[in-house]
């Protein structure tokens, strides 16, 4: 099979969009045994669509993801560069129309005609329905080579690409073994590094690294006849990324925390500075975390830290707020507040101002505090602000769950 | 000029990395009134890369940016590929190789074979000399295109660009005029409805959105004898879009409420339910929020809201904690004791789980307090968790804006 992807839309081409379809596309087709081989990025324009379709089906590719261009804006010319490609007229679908006016009219909002527009397709398409947005897609064959197109908006374009064209392919049976495990607080040429000897202890395996931004995960895959090795190697990367590794299913990082503190029957209560509520949002970010957090409060100014987390005025002053001693009473301070089995703090200078001789922008203290005992930690990120505040969090909500794992 | 770009390397078709060098590439030509019209990616295939190339030159393209395919190992194929176009035999340049050596082994490294490979370019091209890495680049003419090939590792890719092709450009002058103003409140296609006339009135300027969600932002381009058209239809937009335009200015949504505050001497507390800490930490990715943000609490438990924003049981108990009562008292619990000017509460369910008849998922109640007065707000989001937390504290924030502004 040979597959190309044409992304549609000014928005790819003008600074505003870095088009990920392709990554999360590719990750999923390889999990079917397929492979992208060309990308072609175009402008909204109807001419260069219809043309760039023909060049694609030209190369004899068999399938042609097409991704943006449905939607409600007069800007939006897929389904006609389509139908110009087919030499046929648009049509609307109208069981797609009444989905579009239900949508619509249950959201609260007025019909307009350009939101009927999206249930136009090239005469003769298959409609795709779209359950996550308003926009349907189509399919057409042309040449020889299947397009398939949906809407650029990452979640739909996921979950109509999934539907029209990996699970198909899935059920064919051309899903490879795979294996994916997830890492945090290595970076990844050094989990590449201790995972270098895989390549010749099992050939057959083969390793794939993501970066997912503070996350490095690590995908094992081999044919149906190494399972054996598979197995090997899964259990030499978890030995190796020790405890890195939290999470070998696909549910995000904090996802794993509150698992964890749901197994324990342990509450947590959340006191931040430099994060500013992002490690608390983390955490609720997962369904059914409150069961497990009792609070969080984020104190930027000293004041406070004194009123509210019970941090002493003479501990700031002598210390500082970024210091050992201060994030520490934080912690303590924040788990009597909320009363909660656990109290995590951070405090930092996540930049771009603030940073001193002796602490510099990315100086972050964390402490973990609970009845099995107290730890901290420093950091010395070399990040800009917004990283420096993911990183944080994270490294806060993974200091608890090294605390309760241990 | 018309401008493309080449992408080369299996690394951004398989899933392992997102190419955002195309992000910054369009931003920095977009300052100099220059626009990607397309993109091709292609994988490491020699043949591949020589017949794009060339037709992309038989497109009439000025310049075409080409990235990747220039290090040291042996899938790196992009100065045999660009030999072959131009029928060409490859030529070591000497000084470019002593600069290779001296890297290598000033970083204490064994110099390989592999490693001056990349000194090797097509006989006659110009090379581009990379001061943040090791392989140099190099620039070629054909059919009348500008070939400019660096490295795709972004930090060399962006400071090689700058040289080449983006400083000079800026030196001849050359800037597009340009509008871009960001709304929140309203969806894509509400906007597009209420800017439609622009189309007939101003035909001259070309209108673009992007969804940045929960943000719609619009942007209005052009041409340098089309100033006046481009002032008319950016205060139609103004007046169109009312009180959700937020910024006018690059600035995310939360940088826009600092500066208000800022300039109003305001100081906001923000309690939060159901955003759990999303709201504080928007505001905080704000570098000098610092000044104007006193306190956040995330409120998760009854228990929480009684003890630490001084709502009374008898309140909760029978309003429940998803009500107006509610929110408000919390407003001015988080008020108070933050001891802010201003005052911003959400309590909502964000759903997948509890929701009620009388309270389905997606009931959010927002309220903001302060000197000038009480509001509040009901909200009822049709989206899943994720989507409802980020809608819910814009939504906080807008509000408190909304109360400064009016």
């Amino acid at each position: 099979m040979r597959v190309e992807v044409l992304a549609i839309g000014d928005e790819l081409l003008d600074g505003r969009v870095a088009d990920t379809n392709t990554l999360r596309l590719a990750e999923a087709l390889g999990a079917v045994g397929q492979k992208i081989i060309r990308r072609t990025t175009v402008t909204d324009d109807r001419g260069v669509i219809s043309e760039e379709a023909k060049a694609i089906a030209g190369r004899d590719t068999t399938l042609c993801v097409v991704s943006g261009g449905l939607g409600p804006t007069t800007d939006d010319v897929t389904s006609e560069a389509f139908a110009d490609l087919l030499e046929v007229s648009l049509e609307r679908d109208e069981e797609q129309a009444r989905v579009i006016e239900e949508r619509i009219t249950s959201l609260g909002r007025e019909l307009t005609p350009n939101q009927l527009k999206q249930a136009d397709r090239p005469e003769g398409a298959r409609v795709l329905p779209n359950n996550k947005g308003t926009a349907p897609g189509f399919e057409v064959v042309y040449g020889g080579c299947r397009f398939v197109a949906v809407p650029g908006v990452p979640r739909e374009f996921d979950a109509m690409i999934e539907a029209a064209v990996v699970a198909p392919l899935r059920e064919a049976g051309g899903e490879t073994p795979r294996v994916l495990l997830r890492s945090f607080g290595l970076v990844e040429a050094q989990v590449d590094k201790r995972l270098l000897p895989i390549k010749t202890r099992w050939p057959a395996v083969r390793v794939g690294y993501r970066a997912h931004f503070p996350e490095i995960h690590v995908s094992l895959k081999a044919g149906e006849d190494h399972l054996e090795d598979l197995n090997a190697a899964e259990g030499f990367c978890r030995e190796e990324l020790g405890v890195h590794l939290f999470s070998d299913t696909s549910g995000p990082f904090a996802a794993s925390l509150v698992a964890l503190l749901k197994e324990r029957g342990e509450t947590l209560a959340i006191a931040e500075s430099c994060t500013g509520g992002l490690m608390a949002s983390l955490l609720t970010d997962v369904s059914g975390s409150s069961a497990v957090f009792e609070m969080g409060v984020v104190a930027y100014s000293n004041r406070c830290k004194e009123l509210h987390l019970e941090v002493c005025s003479e501990l700031l002053a002598s210390h500082g707020a970024v210091s050992e001693a201060v994030v520490l009473e934080m912690a303590r301070g924040v788990r009597r507040r909320g009363g909660a089995a656990v109290g995590v703090a951070v405090s930092g200078i996540a930049g771009p101002t603030g940073g001193t001789e002796e602490k510099p922008v990315g100086t972050v203290w964390l402490a973990v505090v609970s009845d099995q005992g107290e730890k901290t930690r420093r950091l010395s990120l070399p990040f800009e602000r917004d990283r420096n505040k993911m990183i944080s969090a994270y490294a806060g909500l993974d200091l608890v769950r090294r605390h309760l794992i241990r």
